[in-house]
């Protein structure tokens, strides 16, 4: 899909289905962080790497909306794309269920990089960024 | 805490602690959902009950700040009030890690009641937010 | 490999690992339960089906071994095959980290089928069963 | 109980549950584990501290007998004891509902003390294991 630097396909595991026969509110954070983990991955950077060297990305903030449920058995399309604001690294993160690409979660999630201790940047996340913002820039 | 209308004590189970060694992120969710639950139990109204007479509350949009990490061993306080927005009953829901009370998240998940199929209200939870108002009314 | 039925590659994700920086022991029975799953609708029966249909799979007992763990990154493949033995249905799966095969997990789960509340067999588990049956006999 | 040297007292959430209605087969290694570690706990041993004096107890193998399922909301007695049996801790952990007490799980989990890299010996678990057999010598 246009706009996303990174897609993930995916698949409900029955055990991630709740009560009410759908995949359980809080799993969708599990796929949400695995999809930027495997998206750093994918750019040959790695949580612990990152971590190694004294920078850590944590989680500030998250704001997720349910806009369809999935359920067992379904695939789905797991995409995001990134964008600095200030000091915040924001990943927007799309969640479709397949075949019909109906949207099933938008999800914004800020994270700072902290660097030794303290508020700071992350060249890579700062590449990761500027590569979605030219994407965004040559599709308008 | 003054301004909640439920409140309930829980303590971080190791297997919720991820490589980081903290609390997963998605792990908080359960913890506000299992918090909601208990507090509808708690005023003898249950999620199955609801079901069977045709009303589900359903989660539309989660909002969580993650100000401090809660570790293996902690003990905390997940408290909340509910408020009605329009068609919307907006659960505000904090942790607090104990015993320093040191704010570990501030949530605002808003749901709506899913009446026959249809979006409507629940008698229920009108009552929980109309007694959250008059707490918050009581002490200003 | 031979003996399996079936084999599922899969791949270990981060939230799946605990404080030990290794995927939690309860972590591998999802693993399992996901093969299992898997396996039944590669062949095209699905657990809801049998379900509507009066019959349910239910998991009698475990046994797990744990040879050696997986870590953050690690893939590995799921493998089965099933046997009858009794009234029992009972599935050796073993789960091997790629691309070295190192063994991870020997596991023998006891399920046993419940038709109509009763105990009973289920034709799609015993085909399951004689064809593993026949593929062992084949390789000796 | 008799027998037992711990007991811990839980209760169901909701979000343990999967699409049957009834508690996942995987949960019930996170409660067995859980109640270890506060057994542990209890007797001013932590994980985390053995782990730094160089002291990691390794689950070898588990059995799991599934006698009855938990339900959402249903309360549970989680008990247990240990044995000494060569070189591995076994620990005997039943699971009982309440207030009927009836029997949900039976477990046995053969665990190992790795002390500096190489199998070894656990000093507080060989004490918890000399109380068991104490209170079981006691009983007949």
């Amino acid at each position: 899909m246009k706009k996303y630097i990174y897609e993930l396909k995916l698949k409900v595991r029955d055990y991630e289905c709740d009560l009410q026969g759908i995949v359980n509110n809080s799993v969708y954070q599990n796929y949400l962080e695995h999809t930027r983990h495997e998206f750093m991955l994918a750019n040959n950077v790695s949580f612990a790497d990152l971590h190694n060297r004294g920078i850590d990305a944590v989680v500030a903030r998250v704001n997720i909306e349910y806009k369809n449920s999935l359920r067992p058995g379904d695939e789905f399309l797991s995409c995001l794309y990134v964008r600095k604001e200030g000091i915040k690294y924001t990943f927007y993160q799309d969640i479709y269920r397949l075949p019909d690409e109906k949207i099933c979660i938008k999800a914004k999630i800020d994270s700072v990089a902290v660097v030794n201790g303290k508020l700071g940047h992350c060249l890579e996340l700062d590449e990761f960024a500027a590569e979605s913002e030219d994407m965004l820039n040559n599709q308008n």
